[in-house]
């Protein structure tokens, strides 16, 4: 397995582009994207579990109810949700980019993201799609990654190739962050393309294989947006012997999607709202999986760790209190947590109850870019991984003032 | 029913103070507070969930287990929790207030808030009981109530008087926030006093059927502390008719402290970490009461609502996503919600989508101190309201920075 470069248009056989159509008023911002597959593609997608979800989630769960697609449309700005006419609009949006690259309208995987309530103006949509027809390309990707970003401040793309059944198989993907970002549901927009010849219903067993350790651990806020979702198109090109079932080969293939998947996640932590840290909770010793996950997502969601770890203190009974109200059945008195980063690492308490540390090393530790907390639950054979990042001042700035 | 004066101190009997001892260095903030009852009381508490909890929790439920108790003491500036020697300097302290006051020291009810994991110092605890020995007053309600502040701002005390089977029965109440704050736990350390004759079986009844209504629902962080603790006492020298079963004496009383209780829960919530603003959300036509009280905790929880009403900003998608990822069956297409405080109304959304509204008009209602979130969801009768606060720099800046 190794990271190469192209992002969704790794794999072979995708063209991607990106533009500023006019959605959003700031011309530097991109704010169309499109990803098209020259052959037809096997497609799954996971989506947010809220109640209120926006036209497009109802329009793409429509549309790859059979499993595949072609493209992805996306568009950063509004998140066409909470209007009357949204569905309507989605669906007219699909047309008109099916009429501009000759597939079927029912092939295209939609996305919005940005305030919600407001009409969204199909106008620039339509512009934009013009000139992303004439735009796609092979070295399209980076533009359709800026195009879906929001508050993001990064672009998140990454590209890995997996050998499956003795062929070079690419993966690619593009994400967006970086507000409204929470665990235990399809968390935010992100958008994987794979050359790989694989089924439907195997490419969908590997998604929601995946997301439950990857996008589904990262919290920037614990608020879940209406919007969220992960898709995947696969279209085969790589050549190898159709994945059809469990073995060697589907297990090549998820250990690259859930490398990719991982490396979204970190970085759509490290790139929350206002963000100065990433956080990373390493929870072992569970007694089961459902406990080790919610013990490591209660630790990154908690508004007094975050805080304390943007103010560099190691404030570690914060900790403490988080993995207390998690819900399941499991012991506090075998507890220890360990505070780590590249500046070294502090243990802080043990079999639930302090332990005497250097105040002055672990400042040194909290005061780094990365930050681990690691927690052995010592009562088990189970462990999961969460992500997050501080709770700072600009948090507050972007959330204060959001729409203006 | 109407307001009296007096606090804890209000109903006859009880006699209080607070003095500063020596656990806070700041010697301006008072760190230590008793408050004794002259006759013996029923008693009946209510506790954290929080699997973490410290050692006053495990003593108090100890000592009150059959239902009775004569004396609150409560410490400022340190949580005594995951402390090895915890519940032994916990036990230790109920003996010395037993010792100083004359009475038996299981009938203490102990509490402890402030840092976690660091071990407590009995020396200016014992000389603290030596000061208060000779201040406890009917007076001393206010010394009291400030004495169990942390990072409060406000200090938080009410009574009320109301007529339980033709006789005036007191009840008072003082509460410290303003941190580690969610709702459906004990959310805080309150302690109620009054003069009411009831059993302790019914005051245990009284107490837990108004928390949850009251305490807890009240949300500022979404942390739950390990520490939180609402206690009772009450020692029947109003003279009425012993409360020993339901109905119209039970009746008023649970009146009386519902109001008082709600009292505290809006004074926590509006003193929050760092807040600039009470949030009140009222949630009606809701299909069960598990429906009412689950949407109006997550609106007020919502990081996201809390920054907009930071920042005076009408996004109500905030609002209505909130109310999506709450836990439960209901319908999103019959919701309607709408903003008020003092400066006026505005609905901004009706059976799930967004109406037109006058931002200029929302602005002035999002400008005031208490900002009224109104969800009438349509689908049946039941309703509850939940308090909250603001997210704001201020606690970020006091969570960051909290142990130094």
């Amino acid at each position: 397995m190794k990271e190469i470069t192209g992002g969704v248009c790794a794999p072979q056989g995708f063209v991607a582009g990106g533009v500023h159509c006019g959605i959003r008023r700031n011309h530097a911002k991109k704010d169309l994207a499109i990803v098209l597959s020259q052959a037809p593609c096997a497609a799954a997608a996971v989506y947010t579990r809220n109640k209120v979800y926006g036209a497009p989630i109802t329009v793409t769960r429509n549309h790859i109810a059979g499993g595949q697609a072609r493209a992805v449309i996306c568009n950063s700005g509004n998140a066409n949700t909470c209007n009357h006419d949204g569905v309507e609009k989605a669906v007219r949006t699909c047309q008109m980019v099916g009429e501009a690259l000759g597939i079927d309208p029912r092939d295209v995987i939609i996305a919005s993201t940005g305030v919600i309530g407001q009409p969204i103006d199909l106008a620039p949509i339509e512009k934009g799609i013009g000139m992303l027809k004439d735009a796609l390309s092979p070295e399209g990707a980076l533009d359709a990654a800026q195009a879906i970003m929001t508050t993001d401040l990064k672009v998140k793309q990454m590209a890995v190739e997996v050998e499956v059944g003795g062929k070079a198989v690419r993966l690619g993907a593009m994400a967006k962050g970086s507000g409204m970002i929470r665990p235990n549901m399809a968390t935010m927009l992100s958008f994987i393309t794979t050359d790989c010849a694989i089924s439907a219903p195997m490419l969908d067993k590997a998604l929601h294989q995946v997301v439950e350790d990857t996008y589904n651990m990262v919290s920037v806020d614990g608020d879940t947006s209406t919007n969220d979702m992960v898709s995947i198109m696969a279209n085969g090109l790589a050549g190898n012997a159709p994945i059809r079932e469990e073995g060697p080969d589907f297990d090549a293939f998820c250990q690259g999607l859930c490398l990719i998947a991982a490396h979204m996640a970190r970085m759509i932590a490290a790139d929350g709202e206002g963000a100065t840290k990433l956080l990373e909770c390493q929870v072992s010793g569970a007694p089961d999986k459902g406990v080790a996950r919610g013990v490591a997502k209660s630790i990154v969601m908690s508004s007094l760790v975050k805080a304390a770890m943007f103010g560099a203190d190691a404030n570690w009974g914060r900790v403490l209190c988080a993995i207390g109200y998690t819900p399941g059945e499991f012991d506090i008195h075998t507890i220890g947590v360990t505070l780590r980063s590249a500046a070294g690492q502090v243990e802080v308490c043990r079999a639930g109850f302090g332990v005497p540390f250097s105040e002055e090393t672990a400042k040194k530790v909290l005061l780094e870019k990365e930050i681990q907390i690691l927690v052995d639950m010592g009562q088990g054979a189970a462990s999961a991984t969460a992500w997050g990042c501080d709770l700072t001042y600009d948090y507050v700035k972007i959330n204060g003032d959001y729409r203006t």
